[in-house]
């Protein structure tokens, strides 16, 4: 089976809109999915940014939500627009990171996003990121522990220089060997091209 | 018939991609298109880019080349990087926006834009256009002159200002009345929201 990484950001408003969809599209093509939560902050803060280019340009973030809410709807989608953006997500993040190796990531991920973007629920709240855990059935003190502990924690710093060394600069990112797709609008290329390079 | 602007700067690559299959797309549809001759280079420098975002940002630039291939190859369009980028397309706008109100302007745009991303041709060159205008029976330097005479030589900066007061940050731009749709991606949508608008 052909393997599409899926580098996503729990802050990223576009990374929800291919969250709740790539596992239907990529199994319906034989694609398996490989979700790689990282951070886009060290990478924009890297070109000198200290917040989301969409607060950075204020024409591009006024187009962002408007272009947002048609792409949501267009997909069926519930949206609305969070009334912090961006959130800090490095704390669910890493719960994200714990996830994919134990097999709980996808759904975690997803519930993180739809916190963030349909719901607009603090992100960076640790109570927040207990009661999506709870919903999937785990405890979420405990697993918050074992993400910030010593072992765990180092590892969403290790997967952004990852994707920077990658060179990708936002998200989300599907990457199919070397061959790189920026962009809910590229979700369904990333797909053929995984199914063609198979 | 609904209207369509369809806001176009000659350097930018995805307005070549835009500007080649609009005119089917839209006439099938019923939508009128709205020719918009625009400059980005004021836009961006009023938020401090000296150059193309896609040469500010490298890793932006980098895939940028490789995803403008791949979907010039989904379209069938010829793609050749262009050995200067982005290239100074002042005076091959104010030619354009003269042709706008003659009627070839749409010609003349397509040409220009297939001399600088698939023929890689100096655009910013006079004789270069000069020779896109005889190839649509016209006299070049008659039209460059005019182009620049008091009255045409100021339009360019009337049209970046419009396009700047309606809060295009990118291009290709489409407009249906008040909303906007950034990107080669979202022509299609572009022209579904005017058709279903009428």
């Amino acid at each position: 089976m052909t393997r599409l990484e899926f580098w996503c950001e729990l802050a990223s408003p576009y990374t929800y809109l291919a969250a709740m969809r790539i596992d239907d599209l990529a199994s319906a093509a034989g694609v398996e999915v490989a979700w790689r939560p990282f951070s886009l902050g060290p990478i924009f803060a890297a070109v000198g940014w200290s917040t989301s280019p969409f607060n950075v340009y204020p024409d591009k973030g006024r187009y962002l939500w408007r272009d947002l809410a048609r792409e949501a709807e267009a997909l069926g989608l519930p949206l609305q627009r969070p009334s912090q953006f961006p959130r800090n997500t490095v704390a669910a993040a890493r719960v994200a990171l714990l996830g994919v190796e134990r097999g709980w990531g996808p759904r975690f991920i997803r519930a993180a996003l739809a916190a963030n973007f349909a719901e607009d629920r603090e992100l960076a709240a640790p109570e927040v990121i207990d009661e999506l855990l709870a919903a999937i059935g785990l405890d979420g003190p405990a697993v918050r522990a074992e993400a910030e502990g010593p072992e765990h924690r180092p590892r969403l710093r290790a997967a952004t220089e990852q994707a920077s060394a990658h060179g990708i600069f936002g998200a989300p990112t599907f990457l199919v060997e070397q061959e790189m797709f920026w962009g809910n609008d590229r979700l369904e290329r990333a797909i053929a091209w995984a199914r063609a390079t198979r």
